[in-house]
């Protein structure tokens, strides 16, 4: 899939090349490498759809927009907004899909509520997702970068069942995170009730 | 540990046969079974600690009382009580311990707030848990009719370090609920953030 030099539609008042460059000046090389992988995995699976693809790269490209900013300003965001607070007691891990759709929507003016939303529920998925939503989700989990146990199904799926490639993922990472002894957050619980426990068949 | 045959405190209005013959009225033989393992071992654990080790056996003797009521009478009860209707949605595996302390109040007479409450908490734990809620707890987890992997471990943590054996079997429960693709009741969740992912050492 090739990726748009040019964007053909105005989701964000900034060129390809500016959006790059302002995605880039937020993180890390290491990270911006892997924003870059993200994009390029949900444009692919994004092809198998009839799917507006400038609106799948500037979710990808967005994504992680807020991961690095500093505790501080995102827990003044968090306190100024009308989220549950409980998400306080969370990490940034939570925190920077939650409220990155906010600060995208400050700092880049995207106001494309599927590109926003894809953003907000990126690491927690969600109990309803649109089509952009699973592929955003999936595509940061199986993107050529990572390596993990399972990945090569997880990547299969993704191009071959997304709805199956969404539960995997949630249930697998709900298994991660409770062999790790992280703390998870209780949206993660509603969503692998519903996408995973209520789910006929047996997967995975 | 040797148990009582005559109660010498009057947290119940029967004797000690009377209970047990109430007790298996209400269930298979195989599940009566079970009961009695489970004091067994919860007076083996009790022993460790200076308990009252009539309640431990009474709230060992009751706290599956209410599970093989039907369905119908379990719902119709949550939506007469003051408990989260959320509940509905999950089965009598989460609703025979917390509605189950009411059935016990009601048909045996038991009103000893710590007894209801181990009852209530027998499945999910809790996140604040009393000495008798973690042995009944534990004791369930590990009486000798289980087999399951792990269990050995979990068993010598049951007579060595009590809060251990229960961090242990919320972790292990946790992952064996989501490796099976079962619904998983919020307040597992909670418990576990609290018990598992707020402790420091890694533990299992």
């Amino acid at each position: 899939m090739t990726k748009q030099t040019e964007w053909r539609q105005d989701f964000v008042a900034l060129s390809r090349d500016e959006l790059l460059v302002k995605v880039a000046s937020q993180m890390s090389n290491k990270r911006f490498q892997h924003v870059l992988r993200v994009e390029e995995k949900a444009l692919e699976i994004a092809g198998k759809f009839p799917m507006d693809l400038e609106k799948v790269s500037i979710a990808a490209l967005t994504h992680d927009y807020a991961k690095e900013r500093p505790d501080e300003e995102m827990i003044a965001r968090i306190k100024k907004s009308q989220v549950d607070q409980t998400i306080l007691s969370f990490g940034n891990a939570i925190w920077h899909g939650v409220m990155g759709a906010e600060i995208v929507q400050e700092e880049l003016g995207i106001t494309d509520a599927e590109i926003l939303q894809a953003i907000r529920v990126h690491t927690t998925g969600d109990v309803v997702m649109t089509l952009l939503d699973k592929i955003i989700f999936v595509a940061d989990y199986v993107e050529e970068g990572r390596d993990f146990p399972g990945l090569e199904d997880a990547r299969q799926l993704a191009l071959t069942n997304l709805d199956e490639a969404v539960r995997y993922e949630i249930k697998q990472t709900l298994l991660f995170l409770a062999s790790k002894n992280q703390k998870i957050y209780p949206k993660t619980i509603d969503v692998y009730n519903t996408w995973v426990a209520n789910y006929k068949e047996d997967l995975c």
